[in-house]
């Protein structure tokens, strides 16, 4: 009887590998360099009996968020979900009104924002949601995903996500990969909907994250945000955080800024196959064109190195059907 | 031909299944009371279309290590560990002949080591290991806890590990659940071998840490450990950091000390039904007795809070048919 359902669970795997092969993983991807290095580096290290193969446990796909998977311009989302909070606090916060970051945050100033750099920035996501427990701040940014517009696109935030990448997302998991997002953003902004958006569960997200404390209210135990910062996931940072939570080098990565190039340089670095991916920002009119001097997303010493190592570039202009799940979807292949 | 697939598939699940319910899952522990809360708890949330059912996702069981998986008397294997390592690095290191907590982990004097509390002890692991990488840290660990052996039990210290508890280990993670380790042990000297004997994955493990920073060596991006402790994950500590990394209220706890208390209340404060469990030493014939005034492992408090509400206590004694792999298999039930 154990060998019957053994048969019957192969024949029903084998069954369903077939089918799912004769099915383009990636239809928004025009067939090209980019899409066939994707294509291949998956083919090579799922096919067992090879010396490049790696078993499923050692899949793991890392990926940046903002700008990889999603937009962030003319500025990170998550700014704006922080400067409404400030907003909401500023009542209690008189002194924000003449001091930095807050006053920026504030008048909607995202340009005197960003001159406050990484270390003034990091302030207020902290500062704004001071004393909020963790089901309130998921309430909150839940509740603002659903209601809010990105300004150019006037589509809900969680619209504006790259079907391409949705698409990659999909097929790697398809083909054995844990799937991580590894992100300069807030941790706690993610968790409500990266599951229902991405397929990657709360467990898979790695990000920036202020203290937390425990205390008792109304003789319950809540988690309750505290002002200050406890770790700002970027550039190395990534790396380190890798190693502390899934404590597996990556096999896969993907970014689309310097931030990430650690995390790059660290999955390149690893023995057998490797795959290095940076998504360039190239088409103005269906998203944004920015690289090299962006003041959100800067791409420089990144572009560099992807260069010279022969790493994919994804060209958005050139590589992708469509950008956003929004349009309307490509004739088949 | 999806269909035919589908519905292999099914046929050959529903076999699996009715094959597995015939196996006692839990043959190390005698029948009675603690045995039956387990399985109880597990048929309750387990059990589709009733309104206690818990969707697999949602299944998250956290368990202590030390006194809860392995054996942590005469002293946390770890400690034993840290002092071959603080011997290796002491000649680099002349001042550790008189300073503690050094001077008693040279002379091996664990009474004295304890006198030093967690802050004094928390320096050791950082100190002793300061800029290995983590792959030559990975490989020391591995290396000694294969070729060192209990003091007492004179087995290696990865056979001192509690059989019911492995059995129970796996029956959840049959029963669609994952499962998770939040020690107040190192993480990194956790990673080398829980995936081997407990089932337990990297990326599955939650431990206190160390500050690391990456460096190049050779021109390649290595990370490396600093002396700098980042986390003591004890306490309150446990249940920010489960938040952190899982980012779900656990359904199922398991600790052995005061220091689980908080996980175990946290636990308990969520939804729907909730499984919190303690492991009480009181076998010191075949394992240790010890539980409200120990030095290591002290359970005073939560023992007291678990009578109050009803949580299972495991009294080694009585309900473990055997402790450690190592002892004769128990006829069958």
């Amino acid at each position: 009887m154990n060998k019957i359902a053994h048969w019957l669970c192969l024949a029903a795997c084998l069954a369903a590998v077939t089918l799912r092969a004769a099915v383009d993983p990636l239809p928004s991807w025009n067939d090209g360099q980019t899409r066939q290095s994707i294509l291949k580096f998956v083919a090579e290290v799922t096919t067992p009996g090879t010396s490049l193969f790696v078993p499923p446990a050692e899949r793991i796909a890392v990926f940046d968020n903002d700008g990889t998977l999603w937009t962030e311009q003319p500025a990170y989302t998550q700014f704006y979900f922080v400067m409404d909070r400030v907003k909401a606090a500023a009542a209690r916060h008189p002194e924000w009104n003449t001091q930095e970051p807050f006053k920026s945050a504030l008048t909607g100033d995202i340009k005197g924002l960003l001159t406050s750099g990484v270390q003034g920035l990091v302030k207020l996501p902290g500062a704004a949601c001071e004393g909020m427990t963790i089901e309130e701040y998921d309430r909150a940014a839940h509740d603002w995903l659903e209601t809010t517009r990105h300004p150019r696109f006037a589509r809900p935030y969680l619209e504006c996500v790259y079907q391409p990448m949705l698409e990659l997302l999909a097929f790697l998991r398809a083909s054995g990969f844990k799937t991580y997002i590894v992100s300069g953003g807030s941790l706690e902004f993610m968790r409500p909907w990266t599951e229902k958006v991405y397929g990657v569960p709360p467990e898979q997200l790695i990000g920036s994250t202020v203290r937390n404390k425990m205390e008792l209210r109304n003789g319950q135990p809540v988690i309750v945000r505290q002002a200050e910062v406890d770790l700002v996931n970027d550039k190395v940072e990534k790396v380190l955080s890798i190693q502390r939570v899934i404590g597996r080098r990556p096999i896969l990565a993907f970014g689309n800024s310097d931030g990430d190039l650690p995390m790059l340089q660290w999955t390149a670095a690893g023995g057998g196959r490797r795959f290095c991916g940076y998504v360039r920002h190239t088409d103005g009119e269906r998203e944004y064109a920015y690289a090299r001097t962006a003041a959100v997303g800067r791409l420089d010493k990144g572009l560099d190195e992807a260069g010279a190592r022969g790493w994919t570039v994804v060209d958005m202009k050139r590589d992708w059907k469509r950008v956003f799940p929004f349009e309307a979807a490509p004739a088949g292949r």
